[in-house]
């Protein structure tokens, strides 16, 4: 047996015991006649004493030898401590050790395996195994086990399946691009990952099994941006005979217990806007409502003076910043610069202030007086003391430039609380988004979201502004996810089919399936899906989703631990059938 | 809202509630006067009732039309039922029905929608979606998901933490064959899917997470035979300052906890048995112990006379079939045929009769006589009306045979009853084994596999006597798990390296990662995986894992439901740089 006790348990109750513990060589004091070792397992730290007199002098000369991350075995007795640690669980004891065995040697690890490492990203992914010793990532893997538990038992009691839908399914070039697996036994043929297990879950659905869930990998092979990866984790779930209100209430449940249970906040009914609304008030379809700063639109009373660039804009819209009539001339300008970098797009930033005895000073005094400034603030809902600042520009750059300012301004003024939780239904989503590249209509959400019943009349002549029953729950600005009712009448699905220009054929083609299972009595069913990754580091207070992954892959999809990918024999390649392309 | 209740709840409670049904149509009785529908869903059936007295003539000529797996909602009160139905929960209450929705017509079905259906394999794959709204595919799904919530809740109250392993690796030549992706983004590169996460999981305890499991997809590109599936589902799992005897009482728990909370069955502390032992009591290393009928070794005493047949072999065995005797002469020919089957590759089949008044009648009454039969009947534990078939050629070989043959028996006589559960425990596998076509030894159970360290000696002269501290667990003849010990010392890895025959560079090349690992402090370590398909399956009390996975493939690893794999168009492949070899 390697251990009694793990080293995070010992407490003074176990005064006396002869005990046996196993783990890594934290770190050692030398004081020369006594020698102290912060043992180390996953579950804590107990300290070890070794000292001239009471340890035999092998046993003392040995302990000295000991390097950082050595692991060991120690027999010994649980003694109190003369001075007591009250940071740790076990400080009130240490182990007196009268054996001592080395398990295995280390090198001295590339960093250091503390809380604050001095381990850069590269190096420390080099070595994740390393990594995940340290407390700040070991702890992030055992909140997302939690995370996924709670969940799973959520759901469980609420009558969900969890059903396991297979991972080698059929490439349909809708949506992202698949990744794609060669098959042997099927020459020249390929399975693709799947994105998501979508139709699937659909035809569960269509088989009867009422409610779904699965906390599933899916795979998106994408140019990565940051905080992307290749393959994520997905809460998937799908219920039977329910409208939208049953399923955000049921969602709501499941994350209002989340709060509740793991991080012991009860939050009231989320509350709920439009599309339309969200885009209109914050400029984006995943607001962060923990703080203020509305968006202001001053279309109305800002196009009636000589100033060309309001007069010419489709969108003049402002907020108003919480006493920030306190920025000074710099960190102006530096907003300003802020907003012209590549990555906004902003031509320029007006602004104004509104100062503490009431009157306003704007950078266009020239073309605007104090009463139109004052309508400008009253719209933004500014305060005396507050600055405003006010962007103009084509509808949806404007409102995504000042979307991103709202952010940034809040989390430089520290608005955005890692231990407040804002959740928000976004309903009403459009149905159907332009795409500028291959001049069609796509899905904004997939192809089986249904349309507002009451609307299919607008198919025709007006699809942009056409609703679908899909929403989105956002969590702190972030979407965590999102869902619609789906189209379960084959008639609706064809019509929508010929709006995104599927021929009958290609629809056919990819989704025959689908269809065909749908002409079986389909019952009515919408669902959700929601991104673990992200939802667990957000309840966790973070934002960054790579280290609540035990393995991440880099921003060009690689894993640099394992150097995957990597080149194939010629064996396998022929084994499939496949050839290389020379690069030439 | 679609339903007040679904259609396995409402009792005689309920009596003159008004209330709203959603389901399929299961049948229809029209009696002229009247018409009932079995109404069903996930949660059961319930029936309703439309008669000319009490139902408007609408309502009533509308029921008449509803066919087989129509969607329906109805509103309607509970009254009693004149003739209960004992044999379902809702048989004593009915519904009124007073309005009815159709919410989706249906094709007739391809094949009836009952726990005996008319639909043949073929067919009901190809229409998974219908299948599973049998009972007979849905109570294993559902029956499935009870599992794995206990393992789950079980590993978890152990402080086991689920970690997820990615699923896009490194392709490793040794064991199987991957399944490949190719990376765009890499062009010319390729990630592997995982045949399990092995070297992950040792990774983890590396990295101190101590107690890892997860139940995680496998991918395993192999020539299938029957039952087999190129994913799989395992419940992988991987403990840290752990010997053999550690995880083989951890892992004994879950399994007790499987049969007590799902089956209601208390079994005792598993046996054991030695890989030695199992292979020459019962021929083979997963023995199912539900019955008897041990194999009887009879080199000693048959070898003395003429019989040339079993003078010139290996191994002479014979096991004893309780009551045999009373099996005709045509029986006993059907079995001669069976074991000349080439699947099993016996000659032939010797036979001989314990009679009821103790005499023996063999089919070698020319050379051996009563003497010789009774030293048989002894070995062979045969009793007075047993017969006793005994089988002779190369050891592995005719292990193989009278292991098939005792199994044949034993199905055919109902010894392997589905409701008995007899666990074991085989351990000391080999280390190695010898694969005639490389002309090499490889790992019995894989390269990081400990051999039992006070047998390291006989690793240069005797390897395959060398054993490894490996087990299987064996669930009524099934191996249901395997894991070992992992060698955490480099030392000791290298050398097993040396003896499977990989020069150090390609060690280092397909498991330098790990191998690295190992320089940091690897703690002991060992573990277990357990293939949750065929768990499921064997506590359900069945064999045949394809009904317990949603949307198995077929034997070409082909999904025709969805028609996976299948071509990929130009562009695809341009993107990944692949182009087809021409099968010409």
């Amino acid at each position: 047996m390697y251990r009694t006790h793990n080293c995070g348990e010992l407490r003074l109750k176990n005064l006396d015991q002869q005990v046996t513990l196993s783990g890594w060589v934290q770190k050692s004091r030398n004081k020369g006649f006594m020698l102290w070792i912060d043992l180390r397992d996953r579950f804590g730290v107990s300290q070890l004493i070794f000292d001239e007199q009471r340890s035999s002098k092998d046993l003392f000369e040995k302990a000295k030898t000991l390097g950082r991350e050595f692991v060991i075995q120690v027999k010994g007795s649980v003694i109190e401590r003369t001075s007591k640690n009250p940071n740790i669980a076990t400080g009130e004891i240490e182990i007196l050790v009268s054996e001592l065995t080395v398990l295995n040697e280390s090198l001295t690890p590339p960093f250091t395996i503390e809380d604050k490492t001095d381990g850069g990203e590269e190096l420390r992914m080099k070595y994740r195994y390393l990594d995940i010793r340290r407390n700040y990532i070991k702890e992030k893997l055992i909140f997302r086990h939690k995370v996924s538990s709670e969940i799973r038992n959520y759901l469980t009691a609420l009558d969900f399946i969890d059903v396991e839908t297979p991972y080698l399914i059929k490439s349909t070039p809708e949506g992202a691009r698949d990744f794609v697996v060669p098959s042997r036994m099927n020459q020249g043929e390929f399975y693709a990952l799947p994105q998501s297990p979508q139709t699937f879950k659909q035809l569960l659905m269509v088989g009867g099994i009422d409610k779904y869930f699965q906390i599933v990998r899916c795979f998106r092979d994408e140019d990565l941006r940051a905080d992307r990866q290749p393959e994520f984790t997905q809460i998937d779930c799908e219920m039977s005979f329910v409208n939208q209100e049953d399923v955000l209430k049921t969602f709501e449940g499941l994350v209002r217990h989340l709060l509740s249970s793991i991080k012991n906040i009860n939050v009231d009914d989320f509350p709920r806007m439009t599309y339309d609304e969200a885009m209109s008030k914050y400029g984006c379809d995943k607001p962060d409502i923990r703080f203020g700063m509305e968006l202001g639109d001053l279309n109305d009373v800002s196009k009636h003076k000589d100033f060309n660039v309001f007069n010419s804009s489709e969108l003049v819209v402002g907020i108003a910043v919480p006493n920030g009539n306190a920025f000074t001339r710099k960190q102006i300008d530096s907003y300003t610069n802020w907003v012209r970098r590549p990555q906004i797009g902003a031509k320029g930033l007006v602004y104004f202030r509104f100062n503490y005895y009431g009157s306003f000073k704007s950078s266009v005094d020239k073309f605007y007086d104090q009463e139109d400034l004052g309508k400008w603030a009253n719209i933004t809902g500014a305060a005396k003391g507050d600055l405003i600042f006010i962007l103009s520009g084509g509808v949806s750059q404007v409102r995504a430039q000042i979307s991103a300012l709202r952010l940034e301004l809040a989390e430089n003024l520290d608005l955005r609380k890692s231990d407040e939780f804002a959740p928000l239904w976004v309903t009403d989503f459009p149905l159907l988004e332009w795409d500028n590249e291959s001049q069609k209509y796509h899905a904004m959400h997939h192809p089986f979201t249904s349309p507002k019943l009451d609307q299919l009349d607008l198919l025709e002549k007006s699809p942009e502004k056409v609703k679908a029953n899909a929403y989105d729950l956002v969590l702190n600005g972030n979407e965590i996810g999102g869902g619609s009712i789906r189209i379960h009448d084959k008639k609706i699905q064809a019509l929508m089919f010929k709006h995104l220009g599927f021929s009958e054929a290609q629809a056919k083609e990819q989704f025959g399936f689908l269809m065909n299972a749908f002409e079986y009595g389909a019952p009515p069913h919408g669902g959700i899906a929601l991104g673990l990754d992200r939802l667990v580091a957000i309840l966790h207070g973070e934002e960054s989703i790579k280290d609540y992954i035990a393995f991440p892959k880099n921003n060009s999809g690689k894993d640099v631990m394992i150097d995957a990918p990597s080149k194939l024999d010629d064996i396998q390649l022929n084994e499939l059938s496949l050839k290389l392309k020379s690069s030439k």
